[in-house]
């Protein structure tokens, strides 16, 4: 299976459900994967950071590839997130992606010792012709302490094995300046990670979102996108509203980075999706936290389905 | 054989000698440790920063582990970094650190998304138990974003599985606080990344100096520490000038963090140790780096030799 | 004159003309005025970051308040900045303006200590009762080191003497957030700094842009606004490209901050509109750049020339 | 009078008391310097980060100027704070200072827009030609965003008007490296700003330190100074182990930067040396706060008197 053309919609970046150090939660898996794909995603985007792709053993990593690229049979295309601060490793990923049928493979920088422009070039120059499949730039500076500059990204624009980036930097003016690039690149797709930007993006040209509620509320992101893709913009204002509700109630309950992540794990939890369990360093959230999760949730899923299901408009 | 007690000195953190992509340079890693080992160095640090670990592939981190211990055949300690993302990576590499015959392990933080304080917290608290062999803390914030701050090591003031930390953030305020915790545990060593802050380490208390110059120059390194720890002030100082002169040459030719690096190995490849392949995604230094890096050798080596031959003072 | 209700559209955020230290251009800011109010802008905003407002004497500040308030005789609201570090003297300029006819003042946070929110809170307080004027908060995290955060301002809400906002923390995520905050004061003015994200500004609901680009064009930056705001998405697409041509090419001859206020001034000084003299510690451009930004100049006054003269689309 | 050569010592930035305002604490002020001069501070630095100089009104600088000089009576240099983001009131502060009889004036760079280095060149350069006072260079990127590197300010070495460098970095690879600078001008001095520092500064070779605590300890500080300045570095161990407890215990009431100058000028009030009035936008610490303060500083002081009046060692 080929990715489709053009690429475009919601990708989830789906959470990887564990029950316990180094497990997979496969029923779990199994569970989010058909409610994503119920919800009427674009596809489905495995191993990154809301997937906790780099927390994950070797091993385990290329069990959710495979895992994922069975119960998937095709119904969408597959990307593989194969960032790693090891070559060597990401190119094993990569193979094992395309052994187990997976469609494309997304790369961040190597994150530990920061990378200058030209050392990036030389990054990409030594990985592109190691991929076995289409491959997506991912620009996470926050993470990565390095960014895919446009002139970086710019010269390998002829370059037949890059299918897009996603964009991670919640920096509109590069996202506005990315999307230039598909002047030159209309088969390209360029994805908004931060969801409370899905929306801009989509008015900036962009292909569509990898946004981490959509684990939680597929048909929500991929209401929004189509709202927007098709013009209805009174009906995308009040779609990104509810999303920056989510946004700001679903997040902000614990206050480190992996916050996000935990208030998606928790809520799929309560939702009888899958376990909670975080990868080391991190641990699911405590009680206290769970009740304000649940408590939030409540109110999120009436004003959710209350969004979806008022009329139409335009 | 265990740790020396107290372990006081100079443990270079040894760069990874390669000749190619995931291939070890046995010849030239032999060359380093013996290079080293007669300067008079303490102990051996590999897979750390200078050593490339994260960027090594696991396979590959392995066999370094145990090529090196088989080598130094117990002469001095050798202590393995196992900083990574994936918690079960890092205890499967410190548990073929202790079957090769290692001495301690040594973490810096998961360095991707970044953890609060209580999560380092509970990190240590799950890593511990795993460890088979004394733990060193490492704290490298510029490369993982948060640091182990002095109250989050307090915590674990009476472990009796933690041997020390060694502390590269280049922050002396820190330092001296970290130094205050010896107090409690003098058994504990605590080590100095930066080698333009050695001097200031060794007078603020500290064990010793985990320097990337001490690769190229041990005996350099091993005498400025000497000459502190021995309340010779005069020696010390002029011996701290020549390593911020190393410093200040030697480290600047290319422009980004990588440049230590790479000129630690041009050096040595220049010295005839060993091969100057850099791991992915950077590449080792192009003819005219090179040359420069030559020909700051050249004077250097002239310095340090006039260095270690003057009389000792005191 | 008070500020019209609403108060939307584009206030350039005026350079001072200055012909030699502490020497305001007369000549240069008379032809600046009328330059900006023939293109339609909605007012204009003195002494702000593009206007050099902190790297002049506070004579030369009362001066330009006075002279610029004389010269537009109330046809457009005339904002100052009082940005300062020192309280004191922000409340005298605000008296100057207030005397001199001007509209509204503008104050960032003191930008020397960074503040706490709840510093933040204590500083609002002191200062809202010593206005004589409608104030805008200035929102420029880059400069000031802290952000007026949302949940800070929100406890404002209420506040009668509060305007609205300017926000150029370039974070869209941010400026969704603060133009929820029109829902409970939709008298409130909500504007973008950043011109590459006025579309995306107008998009989200803000009344307008505060950019440095319509010192030069202002006529783009008003086609602009007028076509986002009247729903006129294709045309407002294309024009918004056009800013991102001049903010790419116009901005980056230079490479520190200052970049964009000398490309603005050695514009507009080559354009015969004014002296291109900067308050110390910047200095004009030299010839070799003066000379690129005369070539880029000329291709850009084609660009926008073509681009506002198109048939309105929609 | 002349600054002293060498010029070495303890130079308290210090605090300003207030009384309001805009108003100065008379009594306050003359209490604060007697007090200081009583402990044995080699000079006086008005106006600095400690002495919120960048939040107070032009007038009250001079005023606070003025009046120091005068109840100094050149008992002891004065060095007086002209940071200002507007070049030509830092020109006019300087006057002040000469025509009050100040013996020097300290500047960082101008902190709104971040020059690059070759801007801060030219700012000097049009900077010392207006100094009728010896000139201190002072680094505090924190505050400034900016350091002035030390490449940038050897250009500047031949330069008479030049005095020394207040270094406030925190940086000590950075400190040595200025320090450096003394073999080519031994007339200069070099400070140290965080007095958790001051002891390493000595040892590197600096003349000594402009720490906020000897507004409350004078004498513990200049005796820190004196015993590493005379070797005997057993006692300065001691003494600095106390600075450190003073820093980690006074400065850690109040979550913000401005917890530093409140702590000190809270304590300041609990010893009945003058008001803690904080200018604008900051305020005293509450009853709480200052209950908590009350109560470290109880057990400081036994501290500190204990500590100098042990027996001298060596």
């Amino acid at each position: 299976m080929n990715l489709p053309s053009p690429f475009s919609g919601i990708v989830p970046p789906l959470v990887t459900p564990l029950t316990g150090r180094d497990q997979l939660d496969h029923a779990g898996l199994e569970r989010l994967i058909e409610r994503t794909l119920a919800g009427g995603v674009a596809g489905l985007f495995i191993l990154g950071t809301t997937g906790e792709g780099p927390s994950l053993s070797y091993r385990l990593r290329a069990e959710v590839i495979r895992e994922s690229c069975r119960l998937v049979k095709n119904r969408a295309p597959v990307l593989v997130g194969i960032t790693d601060t090891a070559f060597v490793e990401s190119v094993a990923l990569a193979r094992v992606a395309a052994e187990a049928g997976a469609n494309a493979v997304v790369a961040a920088p190597p994150y530990y010792l920061p990378e200058g422009q030209p050392e990036l070039r030389d990054y990409l120059e030594d990985l592109l012709p190691e991929m076995p499949l289409p491959f997506f730039l991912y620009n996470m500076p926050s993470l990565t302490k390095v960014s895919f500059e446009v002139d970086t990204i710019r010269r390998f624009i002829d370059d037949a094995r890059i299918a897009g980036v996603k964009d991670s930097s919640g920096n509109m003016v590069y996202f506005h300046r990315l999307c230039h690039l598909l002047r030159d690149r209309p088969d390209w797709s360029i994805f908004m990670g931060p969801e409370e930007l899905l929306l801009d993006a989509v008015l900036a040209g962009a292909q569509g979102g990898v946004n981490g509620g959509a684990n939680l509320f597929p048909a929500l992101y991929v209401a929004l996108h189509q709202a927007a893709a098709r013009g209805d913009f009174a009906r995308a204002r009040h779609l990104h509203d509810v999303v920056l509700e989510v946004s700001s109630r679903l997040y902000q309950v614990g206050r480190h980075p992996s916050a996000i992540i935990k208030g998606i794990k928790c809520a799929l939890s309560l939702e009888g999706v899958c376990d909670d369990f975080m990868a080391e360093p991190f641990r699911r959230f405590r009680p206290e936290d769970r009740d304000r999760i649940a408590e939030v949730l409540a109110t999120l899923k009436a004003t959710v389905t209350r969004a979806l299901s008022a009329p139409t408009t335009a």
